[in-house]
């Protein structure tokens, strides 16, 4: 059998934001994904395998902020009014900009991080014929406002 | 008008994998959350608002391994035959293991990468509230074994 | 704060299924709900405000049993033969019966139970206007078949 | 060729809850998981084969109320304020209750009965290797309140 | 290698609808289904093998509206107000309509067109085994409501 | 009250496929999008407001393939082998051509279909803002291989 926990948890619960205010929230995250040469070379010039890696995480990113909540299970599920996926060839690999942006009772912040996330993920999948070695890293959250606790910069 | 692409890019595809042979593969996924000390504390002790995030990363984990052809635009739906997700405290905040196991004609690579990359999402959600400073990284493949090109290991 | 666990407990795992043999596997669920009268009337003569209940039922729950593995965290992800699922107006409501089969390696139980609950919560969803106090009783496993320890029937 | 229905029924709609107001509202739902001593002393310690029950059944029937829109054909897609879902050992097997909150032009039972079919499911998924004849049963609707025909309670 | 594009094309981006006003908005839907002969007359009759293709479609189109932004990339998920399929026999083979009402910032015709699709997708499901060359034809939007731009009637 | 159906009709029912051999599977399946001249020039220059449809419609297409079962209620669920989808602007419009292949117990007609009528939507989808009166159109099988009744040519 495996081990057990050793601690005595406290339930999940999915807070109620139901007193708290409609405003407009935005969210920008931010991650990379660092490639070998080959594979830098190959995305770069739309010739990897699998074809045009960077629409692909565009669309893959938009479409994962939107189903942030069915992938997240505390994430509420909210109306997004607007969402960009910057997906950008750099020196090392990749670099993933997601800003999602709703007015609503709750953050957006992992539909940001979700759609950086697939972004990455699908960077990933189309390049690991020719890298095994990818990593993505350093996803993030780079901005965030519209809540009560004012603006966030990292 | 935003700045289009200075590229011409080959159409994305899945690839047909109908001539492969249908093997045993396996793939581990490994990738950290680095949490600040408050949000650590709390996770290690069960005692995040949020409830547990450990228990609720590893259920996470293991949908998301499902559900990564629905995430991700060129991977294949398969069949999945067993899936392991630890999720373990660390001196720096969380490490996740995730382990996919199938017999099929493609690799379960992704499967495996998109569990770690939701547990840390789900570990990050939970934490937010206490530390929005979070970071997920080296989301990266560990191990994969089963297809034509033999083990890998990182 | 919420009261916590007084356990502790293992982690959750998908069981690997890859050393079992793939078998013709079948699984019969079954499941009522009670309705008033009126709810009861309107539905047997197609007569409920949001349609015929029945007809709506059978496609959820086809369309449920497809889906179990999305809903359910530990349950494979399987290719599914065939379906059948029959709802039937009673004298003290509606009885619901599900089929499922599959070549696999693991049983379908899961799958013919969700059809179950799917197409007993869309009959709740269809006749709550008129009855709120319909009640969902007695999905349970009638028949299991296929599987390492043989037959199995209630 | 199967029995054919011998009813002429009123084609599926869903209702058009525009003209209703946006009011805060909430439902309860509760059900039962009947189990066998053995499965029922597993569960209780944390030591069922596949894991932890509880904790899991908590996060499916979080998720189940956020996806009710998606598995039940004429219930309306809102966004949700809260979710909680409590899963209790008692001296039967295990007790559910879900409770859900929302801001909205209609009620929230769908979601809250979806939430607790979801995670009776769960339980039964993680004890069937110990006990095959567990019985889900008296899914109901307990409370509900915010809508215009005021507060109702079972 | 597949052939490139010839084009530099700018990126996907899902449109800010958040300064635009919250109205009542509707977008109605057509398209057709032309079957031949023998499928046309088991579908009226509701002999076709695989059942009642009429009440399946327009279950499915309700569905699909609701759904609509998991499936188009750039369309926004909104909460709807009110679904309605109607399909109906025609000389030539099946007419379908959808009709969508919500509340919202963006208009909703792309689930009025998704419900439309899903729907002449299943008749055609449930007619192919003895139809292979039906052809799912003239999907549009005929009217739509209450954005800036006032009515559009085709 | 609205109209009921005049028919009485045979219950829905997903064919059992168990009894047939796992043959290599092929279906091509095609479509159109009519637009108008400004829209077809922008599309074909890449300069549509919300980006490139040609790679989303593309990306979108793959997606459906695999979601087909999720969207069609008696449509089995099988892993599929390999997915393209063409999108190839035209003197009207766009024409989509998908192919889609699978070694399975049953066709693959309707993932074909669906990819096509996904690549259309999200056609339309990003072409509305300059063309509201697009039509899909001849959604059709042009080819099928690899099943018991042999080639299908159309």
């Amino acid at each position: 059998m495996r081990k057990r926990d050793q601690r005595a948890a406290a339930p999940v619960t999915m807070v109620d934001v139901g007193a708290k205010r409609v405003t407009r929230r935005q969210a920008v995250a931010r991650g990379r994904v660092v490639l070998g040469d080959r594979a830098r070379r190959l995305l770069a010039a739309g010739e990897l395998p699998k074809g045009d890696a960077i629409q692909a995480a565009r669309v893959t990113g938009i479409m994962a902020a939107k189903s942030a909540s069915s992938l997240i299970p505390l994430c509420h599920n909210i109306a997004l009014d607007g969402i960009e996926v910057e997906v950008t060839p750099t020196a090392e690999g990749v670099e993933i900009e997601a800003r999602v942006r709703a007015r609503a009772r709750t953050g957006v912040e992992m539909e940001a991080l979700a759609a950086t996330a697939a972004a990455a993920l699908t960077v990933y999948d189309m390049c690991k014929a020719v890298d095994r070695a990818a990593v993505i890293s350093d996803i993030r959250l780079i901005e965030k406002s519209g809540g009560r606790s004012g603006r966030y910069r990292r």
